[in-house]
């Protein structure tokens, strides 16, 4: 007779008689084609109800390691002929070293993000109300494109917020930014010129070069980047951040971007890629109109991400093609599969249209209006402020500060990172050489709590007033 | 004194009230620096209680439209220093026209997945206390080759499962496999000769031959690829699926196992990918090795995803890199990000650890031989049964009905497809030109009714018997 101990338990009772049982048909202490004891009389031998009993037969017989005769009873299946999953016990172990990341205790280059602006409990809530509400559509293979309901509340959303006018059959979702450059790549061909901006991202190369591509560099001005530089490097693609460029801060000035959109339009085949990573953070002024918005002739490709205006979690990127490219697209490429879940595509979409993602930008620009604010006024009153000055436009996640100093960037930055701190600076991301400003120092205070800043402040005013 | 009017109102009362000082707001009708009634007046004047106007006021708060003096009360915010997002109203319109997929009533090369046989309630109950336990790590950048609690889990399942001993560090996760094929070809490189088996996927060969590599066809045989098929085309990468190939279900021995690694030795730089996509459904029999777990020189990449064994929905795939291959992949391509939400990949890991994984399988794979079975009877007392042949070997998702017929494979498909039926057959994975055999027909029977496939075959007896 089955009797099972209940001493060493943890979770409920039927799941773990449903194990002992399993167990012992794994075994071979119970026997395939062996009548297992009725639920009562089980019950009674274990002392718990014939509802416990069930339950763990149900589960069994979901998993086919028993089966039901009507009438009869329970027995132990056959279990060589489907072949059981047989765990093998033993754990994992590492014998390989990843390389690690320097360690440093205040970082003003991290892009974590603080679990406290997450709001966890409208994402949640919305991912059970989706689970519940949308099981077949959670089913289906989503479309290349992204699914229907997530391109429409981003193309209303680009509507009512950048007064972006588009067909949501214009836009392409992807796991990141990364991923849909590179099938903006497949798109438009990797035999085109790629141009991007110094300083810019250094990243943005590698990636263009795993695809066969090299990149040329154009150098910026106080407007942006410059038309005779893209003529210089004989550009057929520009890929660009007029609205908030990286590391630079520059918001390209409309007399520019029209410059920009000539350029486009003298020769076909000339696209410009506009990244508009952080604009949803612009805290104070008016809203600049996108390139694409300004665009009359289908050539500027949009591009923008969840991961920093939600949070680094939501891997969601998504960019607006041109009406014409849209049919090449769906013509080249339509044998790639989305690769973003169908749970995370409902679940944004649900964020978006029903206003929590409004309020979610709204707070979040509030919280880095103050921050940066408080941060600025910190810098202000610390004894760094004479040796100093801070360039800020009000606008996105970060800002510069000019140090007065004789120092190289590298000595600093050597020196900082002595004291683990890291402060990137704008020669970092020079990709031309040499040519970018030294001394402006990249402070992307978001994540960073004021204690830190102070401390990081009082350093650097130690490390630029000690001597040679 | 602001009173608001309830009639047309839905959702909770406070969002109400929120929603109409805001507007107020916007709309001007409440100047900035304007004090507000205090909540009991507020509160009183309404009707309501004044933890409903607290809850209002604190939204408002909190999205910067309204700023609280201590001890003074509330007052409206100058909202014009900061942009509030300005929506604007008007729907997107629709004016371009996507493709569209044909339309089948019945279509056995579907991939769609039943919702009955995905584990919702597990999974949204595991995805609320991820979100609940892990805000941290949910906001922190996942590392390139995905968070450690997933690595960890897949370790333990490959080694449990698939007598796999690996280093957790070997996997690297990615959204769908095709994503992880181009990175593979950023790790290899696009220099060197690609191998994929005819009849096989015409996908594979795009994706390839997106990252600028044509791809080479080998031809198979009973016990699948063939060496000499390999060294024909020169092959310095055989990308292959040995344990239960599409379309023809072939498994491969050990013989040809072992010849296939032989030839992988022979020369340094070649490797073998191991697309092991439906393994975990053989229903009978004694589970293969894998090609990875008998190699001893570190030539197989092994590939699986979850997109098969659990949901289409979950775009998660992963593959093992050989250990001296784990260093070059971080040295080249560690400025990628990850391409799966923390979200999903803690939630996975925590399916696979807290056995929820192996329990799916177990199901799956039972419901997969019953309705195999059925299928399988439901033919043989059909009339289709004097005119077909059935091929099977107890394994994956499909299986092969050889039909006796003078039709050509076209006509039969062109006849069906009028009934709106999509069968397909292996001569449509031709990829050398008339290599394939012809009659060999392709049924994905996983998500169709039974009464469909009695249907389909009435109508295939129909075809099959009337005069050309």
């Amino acid at each position: 007779m089955l009797t099972y101990n209940f001493e060493h338990m943890d979770g409920p009772i039927y799941e773990h008689i449903y194990k002992c049982i399993k167990d012992d048909i794994l075994s071979g202490k119970l026997k395939p084609g062996e009548k297992l004891p009725s639920k009562r009389t089980l019950a009674r031998n274990n002392s718990v109800s014939t509802i416990t009993i069930q339950n763990a037969y149900d589960q069994l017989i979901s998993e086919g390691y028993v089966y039901t005769e009507p009438k009869k009873g329970y027995y132990v299946a056959q279990i060589h002929e489907m072949t059981i999953l047989n765990p093998v016990s033993g754990k994992v172990s590492y014998d390989i070293d990843l390389p690690q990341a320097p360690d440093f205790e205040i970082d003003f280059s991290r892009n974590d993000y603080s679990p406290d602006n997450f709001p966890f409990s409208v994402w949640t809530r919305l991912s059970r109300e989706i689970m519940a509400s949308k099981k077949s559509e959670l089913m289906r293979v989503s479309p290349i494109s992204g699914v229907i309901d997530l391109r429409e509340a981003i193309a209303e959303h680009l509507h009512s917020f950048r007064g972006m006018m588009i067909d949501p059959n214009q836009i392409i979702v992807g796991a990141g930014t990364e991923y849909l450059y590179s099938l903006l790549t497949d798109l438009l061909g990797n035999d085109k010129r790629y141009v991007i901006e110094s300083p810019g991202y250094k990243r943005l190369a590698k990636i263009y070069g795993q695809r066969g591509i090299h990149c040329h560099y154009a150098g910026m001005d106080s407007l942006g980047i410059k038309v005779e530089e893209l003529l210089r490097n004989e550009a057929d693609i520009a890929h660009i951040c007029p609205n908030h460029h990286f590391p630079t801060g520059i918001t390209m000035p409309a007399s520019r971007r029209y410059e920009i959109l000539a350029w486009a339009n003298e020769k076909p085949g000339r696209y410009i890629i506009e990244d508009d990573y952080d604009s949803e953070f612009r805290t104070e002024g008016k809203p600049i109109p996108t390139l694409f918005s300004i665009d009359a002739c289908e050539k500027v490709i949009y591009v923008n991400t969840f991961s920093k205006s939600i949070a680094p979690t939501i891997r969601i990127s998504y960019m607006v093609l041109p009406v014409h490219l849209v049919k090449l697209f769906y013509d080249k490429l339509s044998f790639y599969s989305c690769t973003v879940s169908n749970f995370e595509q409902y679940t944004l979409a649900a964020f978006i249209k029903k206003g929590y993602f409004e309020k979610h930008i709204n707070r979040m620009r509030l919280y880095y209006m103050r921050k940066r604010k408080q941060v600025i006024e910190t810098i202000k009153s610390s004894a760094l402020y004479q040796y100093c000055d801070i360039i800020e436009n009000d606008s996105g996640l970060h800002f510069l500060l000019y140090l007065h100093t004789d120092y190289s960037d590298y000595e600093i930055e050597k020196r900082l990172a002595k004291k683990k701190i890291r402060i990137k600076n704008v020669s970092n991301y020079d990709l031309i050489g040499g040519d970018a400003k030294e001394h402006y120092f990249i402070l992307n205070y978001s994540n960073i709590e004021m204690e830190d800043i102070e401390k990081a402040l009082a350093i650097l005013v130690d490390i630029l007033t000690e001597h040679h």
